[in-house]
């Protein structure tokens, strides 16, 4: 029996509609041999980027439909999902840009050099070819920006790959009518509507990854089920690349210069950026270490202004509010814990926002408190009193990695070329893949030079999953020696008929 | 107590002296700690130059000894250990060459962009930074260019990675030598030695993976010890990266045109590539699918002659050999396989070179043959002789991933642009990552465009161990946001004091 998939308004709690059945073994085999079938289509980088620009075409003219199926589902609001839609075709017509001007291919040409020593040198050219079928797992809080038509979709079908997404239960709906414009997309470019497959159910998810067919997999969600797919992908007899956003405290260090400047600013800073969204963003600022003393109370108050100023909101769905509800409890019984805005529920389904408190020496030693170093989805976060910079130094050590890290510092500091500051930051940078100076994470820009992903559990690889090396992941080298020229790919011929950024004997071409 | 290392004269099986004792997981732990407390000495570009052309330096000065001492535990002739100390303290260089330049760490910076929709963008620069302690797994077959002072060592200190190496069992003195030559180079440049350490033992080898300082590996070697390695870095409470290289086939195409045209020469370069090095090479071409009829008997015949005249050749070890015998055994009991020239046992510790044939539809079909498949490490190769190219695919689609794959063709068919020479590289793509026409994978070109990896079991992963894009192994991407100019790393600073190539706001600086 076909087991219904359902989509759930997490307003009320009730169902609003059946919109699909649970892929079984059988169904995710269909849809990664059709993907993987008409891989051969996206060869051609033209229409590729055709496809891209008309799929963000596509979503924009559906857009009113997209944010009210996936506000229906989700509970995140018109503006932010009219906003995360702009960033999605924004991404979209990105990654077009970037296969139309074709660094991304990585062409290197070494002429053969018959005088080399040691040993002459053969003629190697070496281009990226893609990888294969993809398997995007789609995130719970970015039902589109990093779901179906998100950036690991978009950057496969960048590099060529046609995807198979797993679906995210939290939004089924919008998951098939955002699958439904891409295919059409495909279609309308000349592909064939395959090169994008969607299906639903966890046990999908899990066979999914062990498809013989499937080539590498992106995923944005929580550690435990990104860890049981990433080791699912490292047990098979071929293993594949798991490129994984597992979870991220996102740790912000305000120093005693910067609270005495600016408290109440930083403190209503970090109100806003732990609440937006209901507090449901991967860069979340999850831990907060501020100063004792009369400036760090003054952020302190200004904080608690805030965040009891906001209202309460709904979660995506009633596991994860259990969870934060949970969560919350947990570090509150803590020894040493307070709360002077305690987080919870309002209401029958929503939730409140809050904060915790910690003097940073119990987090600096035992294992008592190792809880407060683990994300709590939701919008709490947990400030850390320190009364000098060995006790911030102490916590700082004991942290996992991190998607950010961020700096809160005195006008002085900034400009210090050795200074506290300069110190402050590259005491953060191995702990993190982006690191903000008197900033918030909250807020990924869509960038060349973007790097979302950081050590150990913040990713499962060196990757990114947004800006334009995000689509390295889906590629793979190739390297031709000695082959005529006839039979090289364009991409590697002399003359560079196709006009590609190369490097040629070592000097770019371009 | 401590277990005692030996190094061991492969040409009498002999032991020839005490070298080191087996690391204690007490021992281990010590030298991945003293890397790890080092690694910030290699954050400086310039000392690390100077280090990598010192330990060229040092090594060609102690050229003699090294290829004595290798020789002595290889049995791989002072010839090619000459030849391989070159490539060695080349690639050295080369790395050098590569941390000057600067390409590398992939600087990318974006502007501040107010004006953007749909969203304003943050400055943002990006660079790389090295990942920390690097795991080197030597290998048996090049005591020097795959081993201690190696590409995986080279690139990973190119890239500001301290390493721990694991010696290989099967050359300890010349990797106590090595490392010792290493070492004092590293002191001549100004870095404490612990930049690199070595450690013997299998166990030891299997600590290394698993310390939690160690935050990637290089291996190189079989299949059995690369995939149980592979396995233990995944299954770390924080996996890191493994990039193993573990076995390849190398599958050689000779069309019937190429036969017809250069019968005897393509058999006698065959048995040359085969038998190099005692057949003890990665690249060995390992499967060769050549065509019924004639041309094709006269390409074995060239093949038997050649073969046939080679001399007998001594393992690496005796478990190699032991192998080796019962591998070419076991295939022989397979139905169908012939021997023209029967490799095996020659003398007591001597190998004699030899080869197989086999008719392709024992291959396309079934599992009974399947161990042909497989890498038999050793002076052999199997002969796959094909009645049509219906066949030649039928036994391409059943082969795993390799490093290279080769195709000789005929003279029309390497002019054609859409001929069979060109579906045929088309075809052998996926399986390779390096494709050669009308030559033989021996000889691996240390140069930028080269590619040494491939799909799995050729390589764990999408990388190379050879060439510059080598050192992108040992690096992961940190980006910063709206960071004072005093508190950039220098490489990311406005005016680009360092002088590096840097695509600014998507376009290329220098």
């Amino acid at each position: 029996m076909a087991t219904a998939v359902w989509s759930v308004d997490p307003r009320t709690g009730k169902q609003r509609e059946e919109v699909a059945v649970e892929a079984t073994p059988a169904e995710v085999d269909e849809a990664v041999r059709a993907a993987h079938a008409v891989r051969g289509s996206l060869a051609d980088r033209a229409v590729r980027t055709a496809f891209l620009r008309t799929a963000a075409d596509l979503l924009d003219e559906a857009g009113d439909h997209v944010v009210e199926a996936a506000d229906a589902e989700t509970a995140l609001g018109p503006g932010r999902l009219t906003g995360e839609l702009a960033r999605t075709t924004y991404q979209l017509r990105a990654f077009a840009d970037l296969v139309d001007e074709g660094s991304f291919l990585g062409v290197m040409i070494d002429h053969a050099d018959p005088d080399l020593k040691p040993v002459p040198r053969p003629d190697l050219r070496r281009y990226k070819v893609p990888l294969g079928v993809v398997a995007v797992y789609s995130a719970s809080n970015f039902p589109l920006a990093f779901s179906v038509p998100g950036g690991d979709t978009a950057s496969a079908l960048a590099a060529g790959c046609p995807v198979v997404v797993k679906a995210h239960p939290d939004h089924p709906a919008t998951s098939e009518l955002c699958a439904s414009v891409l295919r059409r997309a495909a279609v309308q470019a000349g592909l064939p509507a395959d090169v994008v497959r969607l299906v639903h159910g966890f046990e999908a998810g899990v066979e999914l990854i062990r498809h013989p067919l499937v080539s590498a997999a992106g995923f944005t969600g929580s550690v435990r089920g990104g860890r049981a797919l990433f080791d699912a992908a490292a047990a098979r007899p071929v293993p594949i690349p798991f490129h994984g956003e597992l979870g991220s405290l996102n740790p912000v260090v305000v120093t005693e210069a910067a609270a005495a400047e600016r408290a109440e600013e930083i403190g209503t800073g970090l109100a806003g950026s732990m609440t937006l969204g209901t507090g449901q963003f991967c860069v979340k600022p999850g831990l907060v270490l501020a100063p004792s003393g009369a400036a760090g109370d003054r952020l302190l108050s200004a904080l608690t202004d805030a965040v009891s100023r906001t209202e309460a909101g709904v979660l995506l769905d009633t596991r994860m509010r259990d969870n934060f509800v949970r969560g919350v409890r947990e570090r509150l019984d803590l020894p040493g814990v307070d709360s002077p805005v305690t987080p919870g529920e309002s209401g029958e389904l929503a939730v409140g926002a809050g904060y915790l408190t910690v003097p940073a020496a119990r987090l600096a030693g035992g294992d008592a408190h190792e809880l407060l170093l683990e994300e709590c989805f939701g919008p709490v976060t947990v400030v850390v009193r320190y009364e000098n910079a060995a006790e911030v130094s102490a916590v700082l050590e004991r942290l996992p990695g991190n998607l950010t890290a961020t700096v809160h510092i005195g006008e002085r500091e900034a400009a210090e070329e050795n200074g506290s500051g300069a110190r402050l930051l590259a005491e953060l940078t191995p702990l993190a893949g982006r690191l903000l100076v008197n900033g918030w994470p909250t807020g990924v820009a869509v960038a060349p030079a973007q790097h979302h992903g950081g050590p150990y559990p913040a990713t499962t690889s060196t990757s990114t999953s947004v800006g334009s090396t995000a689509i390295e992941r889906w590629l793979r080298p190739v390297a031709y020696q000695n082959t005529p020229q006839a039979l090289l790919p364009p991409e590697l011929r002399d003359g560079n008929p196709l006009g590609l950024p190369r490097r040629v004997d070592g000097r770019p071409e371009l």
